[in-house]
């Protein structure tokens, strides 16, 4: 019998469940209920297309329709699920014309995703005030742009930076305000932080951290925003203020939720009712260090989640083994990068931590275009086990974060990693890679 | 009493020698004798001051010669050891004038490095021959480079292909010519070395393997080579045919040689004659992965064998863990890197392999400036352990090598790794890494 796979969100997770799916059963009937009017997209490249790098929202979209009719995967545009009867194995659908259809399912996968959470102040439903999640979004926005002289930025997580990065690059003064004291709050710690701030600064943006939004000013359009102290001119208010996952219809057919508020999944990506899978930003993930659970919204997560869940929905067997949080950004020509448990987290979970860190170069010092690289490690000061890592400015970030993210997880110590055999040329690289300093700068400091 | 310590050979190993032991050693007396004009300089950067891309040569001197004031290092130039007399503790030096004095030591480190192989072909010793392994080898090769037309390299490892890409770079018509039937035969499989090869052909050099020059033909002057089967003309030779440890003076005074004819050394970098250290391309090293001897006369190494050779020679402790072989190289746009065992190296040493590889692109596919990267996986088939590793074109090659070196070391398996967590952003990466790809693919071929 043919099996039937009915996947809700046509996003990262959900596009990675459906290819897997069919790579794993080449004859299941593969169905995608997708809210937008887009297909899995980029939404992380957004900001780079508001910015003027790329130079349409469509570039962002992954796979062309031919895809999806190649893999054989009925793909249902601007179509919502209604509702989900797990016991009958149906979903109610409903398309744009409001024809609605119930489909039969062997498996189903909720990639439900996650919608930004909108701060509910004052003015917040002005039409000059949006997040950066849809394509929409991003047309919207880029509609406005020319006549954007000031913008507000709320939360200084890579998002709002990304956005800040390629407003400024529009010449709009553009401010972030930020509830914390400090930049990329739930990235780095408050030292690499404030490098990072600094950094920014210089290209003429406003950071203010330690600062509420109370209000958005303006009638019918945005004018500003008030602080706490201050009331700061704008004409576009963007809320960088993170995502929440989309567990509604989860909640409705009762799958459980876990202390992160999203769907409970086990290393098959099944939720606790049968046949019933979930991926992607609207799942509790492992952190892949400390095994707990943990928010980690990730494009990395989403796509490999997806993965497993499509392939075991499709009668294989695959498991996801947890993330390591490992993430970069790249805004204001600086790459900027982490992996593992930030210091203040460490604590939390209990460790004890020592840190070092090391400002050193990418290439052979009297290299041409050689850049300052700053490498931060976070160990713990009796076994030396690294715990983290986080890397500031410099070139080939990503990859000495994967290096990092690989050592972190085989449990590397940091004399394990002074150790490291890097490899070196002058135009690539210094014979003391600044990992590999780092990690002996913070083995200094520990007791032996 | 005050530690007298003497490096005989004043490079990378020598002097990260010299260092280490100030750090351990803050009052001992520190001497360096150094044969050449200056001391510790880049080598590997020589290629790349002829190719232009570096102004001066001086500008490959890694420190100032007030470092070694500071340091309190008496440094020693354009002199040599005559002879050590390893019973009195004593080292007999000559210096440029003919001048000779007796140094005493408590401990001896042996940093005298390696000499370029010279094929004792007829014409070898034409003016116009060189290797690539001095300063004056640059400065000689700088001052007849403006008339040269054609050169021919022998030997297409990274440093004769570095060189073809400096002259390609001068325009002047250039030919490698290979012994072995591939290029890089000693860093990649012929497969891998195939791609490098076309890359490099398509910028108009000519790579000639399973060639052998039989002669250098001109009077007083080159005028070309002869292989086997033909006449290539030329105005200039350089020949980059790997370099062999200078052991004569720490074989007088009995020091152990290995199978690869490289001084033994255990992991404090000492050799079996007491209070004598060696370090750099005079010495045998483990390779990491199989713990065999191995010669592996790179940069990487000299440093880190210097640091703990210096270390222990002041009276501390550090130890050497072995290398990976990780290695990378730049020549004709295009990166190249590998770490780990080749295919053949794996089976020679008795190893079965399972071999994937995986082209992919370095950033998301709509983010201008995205390239090409292909990434190959040598692995072992029944536990799906990853033994090689080897990458060409693309960005962020070194440390993706690293990353790759580390999960060699850490004893990874294909499946492991196929589950890397590794970081994405768009202007960076992709959401899913070549390196992740092609050890999935890798791991696809092993039957379970």
């Amino acid at each position: 019998m043919t099996r039937k796979i009915v996947i809700i969100g046509g996003n990262a997770a959900g596009v990675n469940a459906a290819n897997a799916a069919r790579k794993t059963d080449s004859s299941a009937e593969i169905t995608i209920i997708e809210r937008e009017k887009y297909p899995a997209y980029s939404r992380c490249g957004l900001p780079f297309v508001l910015g003027g790098e790329i130079p349409e929202l469509e570039d962002l979209v992954v796979f062309p329709s031919s895809h999806y009719q190649l893999m054989k995967i009925d793909l249902r545009l601007e179509t919502v699920a209604k509702s989900i009867e797990p016991k009958a194995k149906t979903v109610q659908i409903e398309d744009k014309y409001g024809k609605t259809e119930t489909l039969p399912y062997d498996s189903l996968i909720l990639s439900t995703g996650a919608a930004p959470f909108i701060i509910p102040i004052r003015g917040y439903d002005l039409p000059q005030v949006f997040a950066i999640r849809t394509i929409e979004d991003g047309r919207k926005i880029a509609q406005i742009m020319e006549d954007v002289k000031a913008a507000v930025i709320i939360g200084a997580g890579f998002i709002g930076l990304e956005a800040a990065h390629a407003l400024s690059e529009k010449n709009v003064k553009t401010t972030v305000v930020e509830l914390l004291p400090q930049i990329v709050p739930t990235m780095f710690d408050p030292d690499m932080a404030k490098i990072v701030q600094r950094k920014i600064e210089e290209h003429g943006v406003d950071l203010m951290v330690n600062s509420r939004v109370t209000e958005i000013l303006g009638n019918k359009k945005v004018t500003g925003v008030k602080t706490e102290g201050k009331e700061i001119p704008a004409d576009l208010v963007i809320m960088a203020t993170g995502v929440r996952p989309n567990v509604e219809l989860a909640q409705v057919i009762g799958c459980e939720t876990g202390v992160t508020r999203a769907i409970k999944v086990n290393m098959k990506m099944e939720t606790s009712v049968p046949s019933v899978y979930a991926a992607g930003d609207c799942v509790e993930t492992q952190n892949r260090l400390t095994g707990k659970p943990s928010l980690i919204q990730l494009g990395t997560c989403s796509v490999r989640q997806g993965k497993v869940a499509g392939t075991n929905a499709a009668g294989g067997y695959a498991t996801y083994p947890g993330a390591m949080a490992s993430a970069v950004s790249k805004f204001f020509d600086m790459e900027v990068g982490a992996a593992g448990l930030m210091e203040r987290v460490a604590r939390s979970e209990g460790f004890q931590t020592v840190t070092g860190a090391v400002t050193g170069r990418t290439r052979a010092d009297y290299f041409p275009g050689n850049e300052e690289i700053r490498v931060k490690i976070i160990a713990e000061p009796v076994l030396g086990r690294v715990l983290g890592a986080q890397i500031v400015g410099g070139e080939e970030v990503t990859q000495r974060v994967n290096m990092l993210a690989v050592a972190i997880e085989r449990g590397m110590t940091v004399w394990d990693l002074a150790k490291a055999d890097t490899a070196y040329a002058p135009p690539l690289s210094e014979t003391w890679e600044p990992v590999v300093l780092a990690a002996e700068v913070t083995s200094m400091r520990i007791r032996r």
